[in-house]
């Protein structure tokens, strides 16, 4: 794989997969960088200078094979390991990742959940039940978890992703607004949906 | 405001916004980029330049006045606006929105909900009445909604969007994964949650 792949292209390759996804289940064959840039509001030229980045896929004057690419891109962001996730931290967001239907259709399933809240427990969300997050390493291991989602607070996050990354997960999702050290060989993505929002505060505000 | 600013500036604003309101709570009256960029894993000089765009805050080799460069940067976010929102979509994720502790703290309040499903309606959520989709119009008006969220499924999502637009708002947050089609006098922002995930699965493919 190569190195140096921008941040930004790296961000587009999920809805290039997903369009591709979507295509496909139109039964439609060919796709070209026209139609994909109309679908997605991103340039023609983006899509071959994203796509160029990582091999020569499609044909010129013809277009894209939609399942080929839909393989290769997911591929690419590894989808095919059918990553396993557990959350951490079964509140409202926790409870609502456990539903998010998206996920399944990417090859991540939620295999487990956990929570400290002993009157959340041994209830069941979205048909898994919800296991004491003092059972962290007996949980991780019997699951064969990969991912931790870490949906709790902020002053509780970092013990969260320590106990995750003892208990052998792969990579850590964190949800809480705070900053987290975990060793360099976890990946870990940090999710904020408060960027989202002011950016749109921004744009709301300009004349 | 200048034009120009990348959308990696801008989406670190809140990160600093963010930072600095921790600092503020913490009573520090001085920051330096050194320090900010400890906090956010984000290089001092990277801090400078950003801060740089929007004008001359900070004096060399002193730091950052924490209250004024909070205040500015809020400004500048747009977040004296103080904004109104509307969830429309009361599932899972709409209903974690409702909760989301964060958005007050940065000046946005969800002030009211909709949903089409009748057995909702009515229902309350985090001290707000579940509302009618129907009646968008009459809510977003008694309401002064600024902002419609988007937390309806793909298929669902566009009829809502010109719903949202007709009664007044005056920008949309899209969870639904889909593409919507907005009057360009109409800030869109789409939230999607697989991009981190992918990312993520992404980052632990690569040895």
């Amino acid at each position: 794989m190569k190195k140096g792949i921008s941040q930004a292209t790296i961000d587009r390759l999920p809805l290039y997969f997903r369009t591709l996804q979507l295509a496909a289940d139109e039964q439609l064959q060919i796709i070209s960088s026209d139609e994909l840039g109309r679908r997605l509001d991103i340039t023609p030229e983006q899509i071959r200078k994203d796509l160029a980045t990582f091999g020569q896929f499609g044909r010129k004057g013809i277009g894209y094979d939609v399942h080929e690419l839909k393989e290769n891109i997911g591929k690419i962001l590894g989808l095919p390991n059918r990553w396993r996730l557990a959350i951490v931290g079964v509140g409202h967001l926790g409870g609502a990742l456990a539903n998010y239907v998206n996920f399944s259709s990417l090859g991540f399933s939620v295999v487990a959940l956990l929570d400290k809240n002993k009157s959340l427990v041994g209830t069941r969300v979205n048909g898994l039940t919800v296991n004491d997050a003092s059972k962290m390493k007996r949980v991780v291991a019997a699951n064969e978890v990969d991912i931790g989602v870490i949906t709790v607070p902020a002053d509780e996050a970092q013990g969260v992703a320590d106990a995750l990354i003892a208990a052998g997960v792969k990579g850590i999702w964190n949800f809480a607004p705070t900053k987290l050290n975990v060793p360099s060989t976890i990946p870990l993505v940090n999710e904020d949906l408060s960027i989202g929002l002011s950016t749109l505060s921004y744009h709301m505000s300009q004349e």
